[in-house]
């Protein structure tokens, strides 16, 4: 990051028409634009929202409340406009992107293999790091994919161990039965993957899934593209984690737009030290989450570059 | 509020292709829209900010940072544009409307006499109430106003009783001694008014400030006239909580935008029941808050407007 247009930021912003710091995260939002983007007076023209979808083996075990078809017929709702991220995206003056992840062929179910070889892992990094462009101001990342809190969960134990029921939540509403086969599954999992689980990346290759390896790809391309990123919920910070637990600034370029509803979502943003900005009690993920946070750092920059100084608008200092 | 309107909304939530409740307080917001506009599907083609402006004799007493002429000045910005509110209401698509109270009268210093007398008090309730027309579809209210944050916790200490301390904070920023001037002028306002302390309309009169009258009075008038509220920081709840200790649901038509970093606002959003939407460190009043919370609504009424359900878009049910 460039700490000189962050410092830039924070100068001007004290000097600027309000008791310092009353405009609280809004202003550490206009540094963090700044620095990622570095640039001391950043821009929104482009905004982008991004939306990996997937389908996973792991669905076998019987770990969802929906079925699996339900990942191509949302993809197809997203086409259409139907789906809640066409209106907040709509809302949120941001282009939306559906990128389908090779939908007929599911990852392999974690209990019995793993859920990609380093090839597929690595095409779907690939896929989102390309998807990409550099012109791009801020993106929003999320996801689509019936199952995918299940290798969400399973990412989040292996990197931070502890409890797997601590990690394991209801998803789009699996009842106890369910629940108790996502713990099982997930304990399958990490048992048979145990050697593979000291290097991050392997854990996302073994346990994730396509899309959550595309939001990934997609945040390393961000970093190297000078683009801040919005975060959207659990599955989403599953995606990322191994970026954190690689580099202790892996994900520094990035904020939590949100912590969801999904069980393991606060624990998760906790240990990779994301403190969000929205708590709404929402677990739909689609991105829905980040987009809704648009509004905040176009808030925090218009604040930031629009607002009178105290010597401009005559008005008296402390 | 209109019970079948609030219902149709719920109803129609559960159609739309999310796992249901998955959109989290979006679906309240959605339901407490068309409670409060007495409508099953409502709209926001009209949204208004109100910032009233008032001065207090209470600052005599050293419990602000700034000086009072800042009120005034503050004003001037508003009206040029610069300040944060003129940059957040226009991200809002809202438009803005600031209301000067007599600025050159400040109230009386409340650790002498009571703030305002019965006439003085309710002319500006009125201000407040005709400002709010009828045709508009949701405000947001603010308020400006040097020393406000010392009546606002005279009020909310008045109202709900406990140690002072717990209500008081630093408001645009006073050190320790100023701190501790603010907490004597209040226990001095208790003390000199405390045969009036069991109506809480007298509260606001004898501990409020005429930003605050304002507030309450725009706030009955948003009742009446079937318009939902969102409610700033500590100063604005400050100035409502009076209707909710005349009636239990007297402010249920009123949403709390935010919690402050202003010590004594959660504690006086819990004592309202009033779970605040964002959480983000904000202390400026000025609606800032509230004006942040507009994109929220928006983006609740149109997922629920247009939103496809699971028959229309072709996706299976569990």
């Amino acid at each position: 990051g460039d700490d000189a247009a962050a410092a830039a930021v924070a100068s001007r912003q004290d000097t600027l028409t309000k008791p310092q710091g009353s405009l609280g995260r809004l202003e550490e939002i206009a540094a963090w634009l700044a620095r990622w983007q570095r640039c001391a007076m950043p821009k929104l023209d482009r905004v982008k929202v991004f939306v990996f979808a997937g389908n996973h083996g792991v669905t076998a075990q019987g770990v969802s409340a929906f079925p699996s078809e339900v990942t191509v017929q949302m993809v197809a709702n997203f086409s259409s406009g139907g789906a809640a991220i066409n209106q907040l995206a709509r809302i949120a003056g941001a282009d939306l992107a559906v990128i389908p992840l090779d939908l007929d062929h599911p990852t392999g179910d974690f209990t019995q293999a793993p859920a990609m070889d380093t090839q597929a892992f690595l095409a779907a990094v690939s896929a989102g790091y390309e998807a990409v462009s550099g012109d791009l101001d801020l993106i929003c990342l999320g996801e689509m994919g019936i199952g995918n809190t299940t290798p969400a969960a399973a990412i989040s134990a292996a990197l931070f161990g502890g409890d797997v029921r601590q990690w394991t939540g209801r998803g789009t509403g699996v009842d106890d039965a369910g629940l108790n086969r996502k713990v099982a599954a997930i304990e399958a999992g990490l048992k048979r993957h145990a050697t593979a689980l000291a290097d991050p990346l392997a854990v996302a290759a073994a346990l994730g899934g396509r899309e959550l390896a595309a939001i990934l790809g997609a945040t390393l391309a961000a970093r190297h593209r000078n683009i801040p990123v919005l975060l959207d919920g659990f599955v989403c910070s599953a995606a990322v984690a191994p970026l954190g637990r690689l580099h202790p600034t892996g994900l520094s370029h990035a904020i939590a737009a949100h912590v969801s509803a999904e069980a393991g979502h606060r624990h998760l943003l906790e240990a990779l030290s994301l403190p969000p900005l929205l708590d709404l009690g929402m677990r739909l993920g689609e991105a829905s989450g980040a987009c809704l946070a648009v509004n905040l750092v176009r808030s925090a920059l218009e604040c930031h570059q629009r607002m009178a100084s105290f010597a401009e608008a005559g008005v008296s200092e402390k």
